[in-house]
């Protein structure tokens, strides 16, 4: 699509009216003004493609609009600008590509398409020309993609630290605050909107793996899929652990990580995970409440940038769809796509290195049999793995954790992921360790 | 300067190679190579003007290019990007018209030129077909601008409050936090070179206010001339108000605000101003210390997105300013800088209102004769006034106070400034009212 010098409205398609296509619609019709004003032209929606006609939606649509055959909006020469946002994977890949080889730009909010099929997609708009702008598909109304990719430009960044899944958040704020445990806090959030009715995705990292995949990609240059982001999610989170996180002055964060060891090092410094992390009290990061996203950027040039917003939901997620849209009218878009070219096939610039290799201070949950002795087991296990401790916490047995059994809290110094998981395996081997020692970052 | 499909390197100019100038020709020397992958091609700086030649440089700089003689680079038509990098407003306007008249797009830092002639030189760029990039000039290392004008452009913003003066966050946080008075936290500024020699513009509001004016012209294409804004600064803090704002919740952050009370209503809507505010401990913007800045905005799709980072400072105000010359190198500063038409002519899309009818809540403390009668007569006042009482302090005397004079704190509903000033007024007529009460807004 090439606009420039050229005012006459660009007719839009939208695939997929769920949620946040409805939204989206909602923006270009309710607020069409609005929407010119911003991108130097009327964008007209044209073309709305729906899987069944006669579900009820919540949004008016300009007459003749709508349609269940995908091949009309395929076909229509004059809609060169669409939204897909289909759920799913497979269907939305080969929609993708015959929009794409139709001659249309495309926007998605679809993460786990991108994540998984990315590479594919994005080449196939490089070689026909197109573009894919992606601003919803990562933390929602934060937008995050437009800041890594242009505004934080003259910066290598060294460093992302996100909350990105919403519903994990929002179940451990839920803990935290009203001292709900796990399986509870899952049913309050479903009751209000923020867990699906099988929230498996996004309590279990994969969700915020998925994102975190899409943006190493952007902002290292890093060849990964998310499959291979070593991950741990929420879902067998203990209340136990975010008690001991408030003695000690942390709150426990699902946090998606991407940490440049030494930037000056080309290759082997990219560590990322996702995993329960313990942040400190009163920086910004862990009071992020509810279901909100938040995202720290740290770049060479700028330092630190903080950014926090809604993650998901109908009107936030279509914000970033329709920002996505009027770049794409206003030729924005296309010129970032060009010329930075994601996930390209040039050589990565940064690769992510093996986990074990991951420095990083830990939190150590052990539960031991209160006997003389288990403290110089365990503290010699941790001395010949080169680990060495910072605190260490262990309170008068309570009646409810049974006669000979209380909790040994140890907060590491600075190790490695593999010395760490090495001392974890041995103390779990030990007769006086019950259940399986619980291990936690600690961000610094 | 068009440059579709073409990738030879932009020639690049600076004027000023003070500290943010020096940041700039840094990143465009030492990190060359990253530049040139974020835009798509290189930026070779070619010519940088400075006033005196002699004095020594904390940057290395490609041989040949430096020169006293600012003509030199006007009148190179190689030279088609230029930071402009002068401080003050009369020599640098000057410098901008010259620029943008040889042909040049021009970037800058400088707030205060903006402010003052904005409207000129933004209607010269346009008619000479030439575009003015400007992210530097407010919150530094915050890409405020981009995101006002691009990311969140499929919202109607409804709401700006902004920490955007460094020096004073970090003057007010010394007060709170190490119970340092006024004169001495500014001391310990200047020390930490947090402040000028001569901090005026920073407390008194002035730069705070000229922030608040682009951010204005921007979000709400209101025609507003800072020097409108109501303002007032943290110079005249008093160490009591922080103790007495701890003691109900709150911290005293310096706000700019800039809020639409109805945005249904397309004038008489926008409340502007610049003020210390009693901000809920807890919040984002209670919590941002230090020389810290911060943005939050509110969009009527997207919510609430809350921005911080650096304010100041070498590398992040330089980080913004090279992203502007890659976005111009890139091309896409040029589609914003056409389609949004920055402080164009066209009519004002809200107007801002008369300061006495912008609604809020107030901290009032009132230096008062510890005698019967008195809190009657002041209640009695804002009875008058129709200002209800949300919560009243009165401690014990201290002795410090003297014998018979006591503070008394009251927390007000929802009112006017208008309606507050006039019940002030009252109460400083009073008899048993000492020195002049102090008036605060409440952030809710």
């Amino acid at each position: 699509m090439t606009l420039q010098g050229n005012d006459s409205p660009v007719k839009i398609g939208i695939v997929g009216l769920g949620t946040v296509g409805s939204g989206v619609a909602k923006l270009l019709v309710q607020e069409a003004e609005r929407v010119q004003r911003h991108a130097g032209r009327a964008l007209s929606l044209t073309r709305v493609i729906v899987r069944d006609l006669k579900k009820p939606r919540d949004c008016e649509l300009p007459k003749g609009v709508i349609s269940d055959d995908v091949s009309t909006l395929v076909g229509d020469k004059e809609v060169r600008l669409v939204a897909q946002l289909m759920g799913g994977t497979d269907a939305a890949r080969a929609v993708m590509i015959d929009l794409l080889k139709s001659g249309k730009d495309v926007v998605t909010a679809n993460k786990a398409l991108l994540a998984e099929h990315g590479a594919e997609l994005f080449d196939l708009a490089r070689e026909l020309g197109r573009c894919i702008a992606f601003e919803a598909s990562v933390a929602g109304g934060i937008p995050i993609i437009t800041n890594i990719c242009q505004c934080l430009s003259a910066n290598q960044i060294t460093s992302i630290r996100g909350i990105l899944n919403g519903t994990s958040n929002f179940i451990v704020s839920q803990m935290e605050e009203c001292g709900a445990d796990y399986s509870g806090a899952v049913k309050e959030a479903q009751l209000l909107g923020f867990a699906e009715a099988d929230p498996a995705m996004d309590v279990d990292g994969t969700d915020a793996a998925q994102k975190l995949a899409i943006l190493a990609h952007l902002a290292f240059g890093a060849h990964v899929h998310w499959a291979e982001i070593p991950r741990c999610g929420i879902d067998t989170l203990e209340t136990i652990d975010l008690h001991f996180a408030k003695e000690l002055g942390y709150r426990i964060k699902l946090l998606a990580v991407a940490q440049l060891s030494d930037s000056d090092q080309r290759t082997g410094g990219l560590d990322l995970h996702v995993s329960p992390t313990f942040v400190k009290i009163g920086t910004p990061l862990a009071e992020v409440r509810g279901a909100n996203n938040a995202v720290s950027v740290v770049g060479d040039a700028v330092g630190n940038v903080f950014y926090q917003g809604l993650g998901a939901g109908q009107m936030p997620t279509a914000s970033a769809v329709v920002a996505d849209l009027i770049d794409t009218a206003v030729g924005r878009a296309q010129r970032t796509f060009q010329t930075i070219q994601p996930w390209s096939r040039r050589e990565a610039l940064f690769q992510s290195r093996s986990p074990e290799l991951a420095p990083g201070r830990y939190y150590l949950r052990l539960t031991v049999d209160d006997h003389p002795g288990v403290l110089a087991e365990v503290t010699g296990i941790l001395g010949r793995n080169e680990i060495s401790i910072a605190s260490l916490i262990q309170h008068e047995p309570r009646s409810e954790d049974g006669p000979q059994t209380v909790p040994l809290v140890i907060m590491t110094h600075l190790s490695t992921e593999g010395d760490v998981a090495q001392a974890v395996a041995e103390m779990d081997q030990l007769d006086s360790v019950m259940q399986g020692t619980v291990k936690m970052r600690v961000l610094d």
